[in-house]
């Protein structure tokens, strides 16, 4: 069960966070469901940085970590609000991910393995995702990663 | 009814841009409408602009406002061509916005929150989306906001 | 056939890449197929540059159209994991372009159209897209564009 992944990987999934601004954290359409884009934050508050400037990669996939548990909180929350659990979840579909970049900065996709490697831990061979990454100019509140992804349900 | 809640808010809904490159206003998919990316337009032009660089956040949720405006009107198209209306959406899914940013920029969620609270206007409970919002280096034309739209429809 | 439209423009589908990274090339969720971004290649390595900085347009469009064939060549493979051929698509559905772009340079419209015309001279009508272009601060390996894409099968 994803439950006892989460657990021998001491992972305590989070509740959902509130948005910003105005919108929802997920919606689902169909079988499908879309997570809105997740910041990055430490400590409660947004994970301020940018690869490049302040930031090295390595940090970077730390961060790119933390928001695959936020995103797991979420569609923890999606899965009850369709009447299963994170077992109900057929695949990881598409992660798209935004990397705060300075104009030099060209391991994006490095960062994003922070991501896409936890989803691999917690659910196997049903993560294995399609999965754009880029660098941005700025993100909300200064953050240095933000993370949007769809899943498929059963 | 839509049309009613649109006149209301004193909203004419345009008639459907033409891309200004080689790809169609939208896309429907079984339920789903895929909606291109809209630039802002004041006076039919594009509405030049960054923030953090020559505009600020009114300024660019007031862009935003109007890019939701030219949604709407792609969105009544697809529904016609769908043998329906705007009552016929079931809900909007997906917002992803692009706001063309300066490097420290870092309010792309109020901005965005420009689009996402006239769709709340037009569509009440059935315009939670989920959403994506950061700061790109550019946009076509140099337009200062460019806005995506999944919904769904009944 | 889509076979002999490849044919006649005289484009070998390439073989499916190797992700850089944890990720898969391309995921099917009912109809639909999401291909991961591709970055643009030349001579098999990562085709680097910034439109505005060392490219202009043309080459741009040149980068872009190589990134279309590549991701035919995905969904090529998806196509035959589904059982059938390129002509098993319905139509393509979305595509999403990053152009690795300098803070003044505005034509990521004109730059994406490589990609548009490639799908347009292969599929047909069924190539008319939902689509959306920007300029992103940098890309992975310092890649000039990346795009990735939605088609739906029959």
């Amino acid at each position: 069960m994803i439950s006892d992944q989460l657990n021998s990987l001491g992972i305590a999934l989070p509740p959902v966070g509130t948005p910003a601004a105005a919108y929802v954290p997920f919606v689902q359409a169909g079988k499908l469901v879309f997570l809105s884009g997740h910041i990055a934050k430490q400590d409660g508050k947004p994970w301020v940085g940018q690869l490049g400037l302040n930031m090295d990669t390595a940090q970077g996939q730390a961060a790119a970590r933390a928001v695959a548990i936020d995103l797991l909180g979420t569609l923890n929350a999606a899965c009850i609000a369709a009447g299963t659990t994170l077992d109900g979840v057929k695949r990881i579909v598409k992660v798209m991910a935004l990397v705060n970049s300075s104009a030099s900065y060209t391991e994006h996709h490095l960062v994003t393995n922070g991501c896409s490697l936890l989803l691999a831990d917690v659910f196997g061979s049903k993560s294995a995702h399609a999965r754009s990454a880029f660098g941005v100019a700025q993100l909300p509140f200064g953050a240095c990663v933000e993370i949007e992804m769809v899943a498929e349900l059963a």
